[in-house]
């Protein structure tokens, strides 16, 4: 596409509006657009690839835990949704409605899935009819649509894409360890593929999925202090099966209910990956994930710029074959200094420069995006020296974004202490809760925070209510939420 | 799953019924099933992989020729087809409509795409300022929809999924050479990956996709001698760009409308190579997009079972370090016989046999699903020979789909010649056309073959139309079609 689109020509700083600052730079960095249907984005190439980049790594860690992909219907036939009723409550006000087909009105309307709990469970009805037939370990790659009032670009579009696993256990006891074991693959890919640093906890009962019995989920901080859901994992104990019918005879010849997960992810990661590492020059992409990991840029006279590309390509060569995901912008109508400009604005997380004295010296110049100066390094060591950059900068991503958490948290002894912090700040706010949905009520009608889980491991354990000052049965993570 | 369901115990032969072979086999290998939607099918895991390896190397060979995905909204609103009069006239009969989305009514109702070149038209309006700009060469790959009112699993469902690539040029000759190029990339990755002789040709007017100027497709053949539209191509000229104003400053700073492209393949292809490889004892997989290429089977009596166990997973590990995607199936509580109908009826390409006697000769047995004896192969050459092995099965598929395409072909010269044909037997007939809709229709009408494309390379030039007599414009493909 074109260098500059002049639509945005300016970065609005964080400080000044993170909204408006989001906004630009997801439009200057070409990662979306927005489309004609409301609500619906297209995501670009370099936006897209993200995505890519995000799904080839899970897809790679759901099968090396047992999973296979299928893909099931778009279309739920309206009866569905009736058969489970916290279901139907959940979701119904967001569907949206095919009611006509083939030039004539449907007998049954048809949802387009917001989730595809019911249909996996008509269709595992039909596969499962013994323990022999258990596990079941099903995923699928696909879009979703919820036909959301406030939407914002990735965060939360009526479209979007996701994956969502549903699985089928013999008892309670493995569907959960299958809940906790993917809410750890994704605490874990969110952490050290992505650098957010993430909180794991259960949800309350308010913020459980709709049908769910337990709903976990990991919770990262975007800097604006708010609190943006990353991934969840669901065990849904026996609710959808006895909706769908979904019995086996088990190992005494009994029959019996399976016990079912699910678990999801969405392009929402791409929203959070931004909120989370952006600054004021534009995207900071973490490595893993970075479509371009090395941008490399000769630079230096004219006269020595043939000699330059050509160790530059040489250079490149090596990079590539050692696996690096390398460009080079040898474009002469351009200056360098834009180049860098661009690229920083882009988030590519390593920036190489070679002119003419560092041909002398054998060497070339290191720009990280993020966590260090420029240096020099030698040019017989490049690809170590790369290799070992783009690590330091992975962690240091990693790092700055939990201090940031860090300094954006506090626990809270009283509604009062909550609603002062939320006033002058934002952040995560750890505090007692008594369990009753009442209190937490309060907070959010007072604050506008939301329980965002219960963490497993608490910086503190509260022994009190932070409304009713009655006992605390959890210690809660509140904060604004995305 | 299960091994056996019990709802298709025995496969029809090919010869008594050819649609109740297909279903049996699809059903039987557990590659799909029935969904509660009309039309709609389930991909189940075995039939879901088919198309992931279909995607990963088309997916390779598009990026090599310079393209990147893209997501685009699935809906798209009705005035949008209303742009394009051809484009409305083709899918208007299909298309489901959403009239209501978060329990309202929609101002405009929203289609579910049957294919995207409208929204990419629109979309493409907002980025193409410039040359500088093309060319535009983005991909997509998902799920579309398109009402049919007959349907048959994978190879015309109301829901499938493809990949649908839209690129907008400078100019005629530019797109002319995308069109053709990527009809080349279909033609090689179905013949060199899928073992599927295809015939490469332009499609007569009345064939052509709604909104083209030229349509081009590659056609198979099915083993019950009817034609499979396997892949298409199109170039679009400036219809699309007209409708939705994609217009660019040329390089002499005059507007010009962009000429664009579109081309798509789906998961029909997984209907299409079963059907011209498949035989009566089941699937004949080709080994390139096999989930599983080779099974390994221990044999022999217990007292052995431990040691031949031992030295058949020393070789799985040789075979799956070498890249090979090997299984292998030690169940002591099925028999050896019982697990090689089983995998010869799931169509793996290749089998591996281990008794105490070939542990004594240092040998395995190799056993192809198709074209030729089984026979022993020293152990310290495994892998090699599975290699060499797998190679060889993608030949002969080849060949043999080739040969049976090559027998239940030829030329007519009239109308009655094709009509005595397609009563006979069925298969392609090539034969002479003037030119006119008139006399395509009344071969339709008189035979149910349609003309599938007039090939790039006929065997012969035709100088007569086979139903008016007058000289032959165009040597035409007719066949009865999938």
């Amino acid at each position: 596409m074109s260098k500059e689109k002049g639509f945005v020509t300016e970065i609005t700083p964080q400080s000044e509006d993170f909204s408006r600052w989001y906004i630009d730079v997801i439009r200057k960095a070409e990662l979306m657009d927005y489309s004609p249907v409301r609500g619906c984005i297209v995501f670009r190439p370099d936006g897209y690839e993200l995505w890519e980049n995000i799904q080839r790594e899970l897809d790679r860690r759901f099968k090396e835990t047992g999973h296979r992909n299928a893909y099931f219907p778009v279309f739920i036939p309206e009866s569905f949704f009736q058969k489970e009723k916290e279901h139907v409550e959940g979701f119904n006000p967001e569907l949206p409605w095919v009611t006509e087909a083939g030039g004539e009105k449907l007998e049954e309307r048809l949802a387009i899935r917001p989730t595809s709990e019911t249909m996996f469970g008509h269709m595992y009805a039909k596969w499962i009819k013994s323990y022999r037939d258990l596990p079941v370990l099903i995923n699928q790659w696909a879009n979703v649509v919820r036909w959301e009032k406030r939407t914002l670009p990735f965060l939360r579009t009526s479209e979007f894409l996701w994956q969502e696993g549903h699985t089928a256990h013999e008892n309670e006891e493995d569907a959960r360890a299958e809940t906790m074991r993917m809410l750890e693959i994704y605490r874990d890919f969110i952490e050290n593929f992505l650098a957010i640093p993430v909180i794991a906890g259960q949800k309350t009962p308010s913020e459980k999925f709709a049908g769910a019995v337990n709903t976990y989920s990991v919770e990262a901080m975007t800097k604006d202090g708010r609190a943006v859901q990353a991934g969840t994992s669901h065990y849904l104990g026996t609710k959808f099966a006895e909706a769908f019918d979904i019995q086996y005879l088990d190992r005494n010849n009994q029959l019996q209910y399976v016990h079912t997960t699910s678990w999801g992810v969405s392009t929402r990661l791409i929203g959070s990956l931004i909120m989370v590492h952006g600054d004021d020059r534009g995207l900071v992409l973490p490595p893993k994930v970075a479509p371009t990991q090395v941008i490399m840029v000769p630079v230096g006279p004219p006269k020595t710029r043939e000699q330059v590309i050509a160790k530059v390509d040489e250079l490149y060569a090596q990079l590539k074959a050692a696996g690096v995901r390398v460009r080079v912008d040898d474009r002469d109508d351009v200056s360098p200094g834009w180049k860098f400009n661009e690229y920083e604005m882009r988030g590519v997380p390593l920036r190489i420069e070679l002119g003419p004295r560092d041909m002398e010296n054998g060497v070339v110049v290191l720009a990280p995006r993020v966590g260090g100066e420029k240096r020099t390094v030698p040019q017989d060591k490049l690809v170590e020296e790369v290799i070992k950059a783009l690590d330091e900068i992975h962690n240091t991503m990693f790092e700055l974004a939990k201090k940031f958490r860090e300094e954006h948290s506090r626990s809270a002894d009283t509604l009062d202490e909550l609603k002062a912090f939320m006033e002058e700040s934002r952040g995560f706010v750890e505090a007692g809760w008594c369990g009753s949905e009442a209190c937490e009520r309060q907070v959010k009608d007072e604050t506008g925070a939301t329980s965002r889980n219960i963490p497993f491991e608490p910086s503190s354990r509260k022994t009190k209510c932070l409304v009713c000052g009655e006992e605390a049965v959890h210690t809660v993570v509140f904060a604004r939420a995305y």
